[in-house]
């Protein structure tokens, strides 16, 4: 195997609802001097997926109900955002102090409801951006229109580990979670590992070019990864309810 | 920022108890014809550091005590296996059939402590095989030998999503964890991301050119990642007990 490159398209403007993102993409790869290959993937931070959706909620149009205004004092956090994370979530796992994590309506365990409040654009303080509606839908989308494999990739916390990795939130044209089962190793045994989350070790890898998640570099081209095995969109990635052991 | 690339050592042979790690990587290095140069990266998966450290336990001399006989009864797994397991552990975190989770005595919440029996090498069905005794010091060592940037790598589950990721149990000569506190974004705005999981981000990039973590190649150069902050040991990647909300 030969090596995989890992490029950060860091000469993005700043999208906007509306925008046509994958036009931008384009834009962004042709001041890179890149050309899209079939084999390519094209991992895309949630942010920009989000903003070119209108994803933006004035939080000055949001009022706090009664379990916003206890979870927001109980967390230390501002009711209105706990507000739009509650309608954004099926149920809240664990408030403490500066801690709300939650299960989003796409069944990702996440702090906050993946909405953010950081680097939405200048002078817009005031807006949190939700994550896409269907991001597997977004990624779809930009898939068709790119002509390469796509990740929406964003940051997540870890229950026993300090610090954020990224994940996968959506995918399209590669399997998202790659099912080995059946598959055996170098000296003929059953793989111990059958499941392995491709999009999250993609999100994860892209991460190292966007200054880590932190930096506003908006996409990332992946090239040189061998894609195996049957498509499976981020979805498949959520574990199902009744296989959690720690709700 | 330019390119990250992620280099898989391919041709690098089996690796035996007593061997010298440092010295089969600078081979396996020559024969894909890199030089290490001192901003390198080498990530070097937790077996064959274990198999260099001779981490073996041939099965047939455990004996397994009256909760392992419970646990391995609860969990369908060789009672023999669970007895090493909780003798690398501090506490079980859960136990249902096909599943044992505990937290290693390195502190990782992790599946069977780390303890493999899949590809240790021909003929050794009946042994296990244990992560090395303390893989930041493993690290370290190599990283002097090698005069670069080490990352042990590993598998791991989560507990809310599917499929396995890398992370990195030993580090070197970087930030395992890269604290972020008091950077600003773009917009001026304090980042909400404020610590970054490094190791676990270049592991599981690294996992993309070892077959995904199933292939046996067993080390990956990562060349042109800007390591910036202060170098941390993996260790500083597990939360400490008293935050853990997830027990």
């Amino acid at each position: 195997m030969s090596a995989i490159g890992i490029i950060p398209l860091a000469r993005m403007g700043e999208v906007t609802p509306g925008d046509n993102l994958a036009a931008l993409l384009s834009e962004a790869l042709e001041v890179e001097g890149l050309r899209i290959r079939a084999d390519d993937i094209l991992v895309v931070t949630q942010k920009i997926v989000s903003k070119a959706e209108g994803r933006f909620v004035a939080l000055d149009t949001v009022v706090p109900g009664s379990e916003a205004l206890r979870l927001g004092a109980l967390t230390r956090k501002d009711p209105r955002l706990v507000e739009l994370v509650l309608s954004e979530s099926t149920a809240v796992l664990r408030a403490v102090p500066n801690v709300l994590i939650v299960r989003h309506r796409l069944g990702l365990v996440m702090a906050n409801a993946g909405i953010d409040r950081s680097n939405i654009g200048p002078g817009t303080g005031e807006r949190a951006l939700l994550l896409p509606e269907d991001p597997d839908a977004s990624a779809e989308r930009l898939g068709k229109a790119l002509g390469c494999a796509i990740v929406i990739s964003d940051s997540f916390g870890r229950p026993w580990r300090m610090g954020v990795v990224a994940v996968g939130i959506g995918a399209s044209g590669l399997p998202a979670l790659h099912d080995r089962r059946g598959e055996r190793d170098r000296d003929g045994r059953t793989l111990e590992v059958t499941q392995v989350a491709t999009a999250d070790l993609l999100a994860s890898a892209a991460a190292l070019a966007t200054g880590e998640g932190a930096e506003g570099i908006p996409a990332v081209l992946v090239r040189g990864f061998a894609v195996r095995g049957v498509p499976s969109p981020a979805i498949a990635l959520t574990r199902p309810l009744e296989q959690d052991l720690f709700q």
